[in-house]
């Protein structure tokens, strides 16, 4: 009997965070057509973890890092997503995200549970090595694709280079040279093009 | 030079998979409204992995399968997703999918197009440990979502039971235990539901 409670509870949990697939973004695929949601961001920031991992400043647990970010949005599945640039709705973020939290890592298994509550408070925190290097692929990853679409989600918004760089203050503090690169590549030439505004 | 051309072939290969998100699937999601696409499909195998390698028959290595799903169905970027129950294209599907492989994984540096490509053969000659335990993941992922739409995407295609045991011939390969709970909760009450056809 215990067992099959630890499988149940298992299953009720896979089967609720399939609603991260509904959680959107204001970021747009490549193709400029529709926006990002929560899984395809997750995914998308595993591969590059596994591919990038070589320029963390720091040596990092891979599986660690992937863990984190396949589970890191998975609050905004009760308290939505958090423009990076809606100063308002930041102000409640962390009330909103931790009762999330506690309500979705409680479907699991007390340890699973745990493990997986641990690691989202690891991302939260951004002290380790493998927080920095997870919050460096969560910003590169839409630098790259704003790039990809000439900015779209930035001009729609309004979006001024002090606020993106604000946003990417703790970029470097997990890859200097994803920095460096993601500067040269996805916010210069678009700033040159008067796609993000100087301030 | 040299590095330089190695992090523009990563972030080429990393702007071209977003194309996986624009790939769909025969399976709704949980509210049973869109059909899943391949990324969020992908998201999801790697969480269920993390939480589920406890079932595998025999030991496996999480990273190393996580890895594997997380990247097993970029092919069908290019060679298009082929449905389980589509008996005609399942005739081309492995010469579609082998040129692709060629082109998508071409794009990486070397050592790192070698390495996915070679997770990516692992994968379908389901030989090893990690390959068994993908193949289930990848199974028991659209059982547990058709269940949960109580059978919306079988009912569309007049599924029939017989069908489904052939798609899992291999899932209790991987996890025996996952393959009877699979069984049990998510194929045996729709088929007596009527939503799965008896043959």
């Amino acid at each position: 009997m215990a067992e099959k409670d630890r499988i149940e509870k298992q299953f009720d949990f896979i089967r609720e965070i399939d609603k991260e697939k509904f959680i959107g973004r204001q970021t747009y695929l490549s193709d400029a057509r529709r926006k990002e949601n929560d899984a395809e961001h997750a995914w998308h920031m595993a591969v590059m973890t596994i591919l990038l991992s070589e320029y963390s400043n720091e040596p990092i647990d891979v599986l660690k890092t992937v863990t984190m970010l396949l589970i890191h949005d998975l609050v905004e599945i009760d308290a939505g997503d958090t423009y990076a640039y809606d100063e308002e709705a930041k102000k409640t973020k962390e009330v909103r995200e931790l009762a999330a939290a506690e309500r979705i890592f409680g479907l699991l298994p007390e340890d699973q549970g745990k493990k997986f509550r641990a690691l989202w408070d690891e991302f939260e925190a951004r002290e380790t090595a493998e927080a920095k290097f997870a919050h460096a692929m969560d910003h590169v990853q839409p630098l790259m694709l704003n790039a990809a679409t000439e900015g779209k989600s930035w001009i729609e918004h309004g979006v001024r280079l002090s606020q993106v760089l604000k946003r990417n203050q703790s970029t470097g503090d997990g890859s200097e040279e994803l920095w460096e690169y993601a500067y040269e590549n996805f916010i210069s030439p678009n700033l040159e093009k008067g796609r993000l505004k100087k301030d």
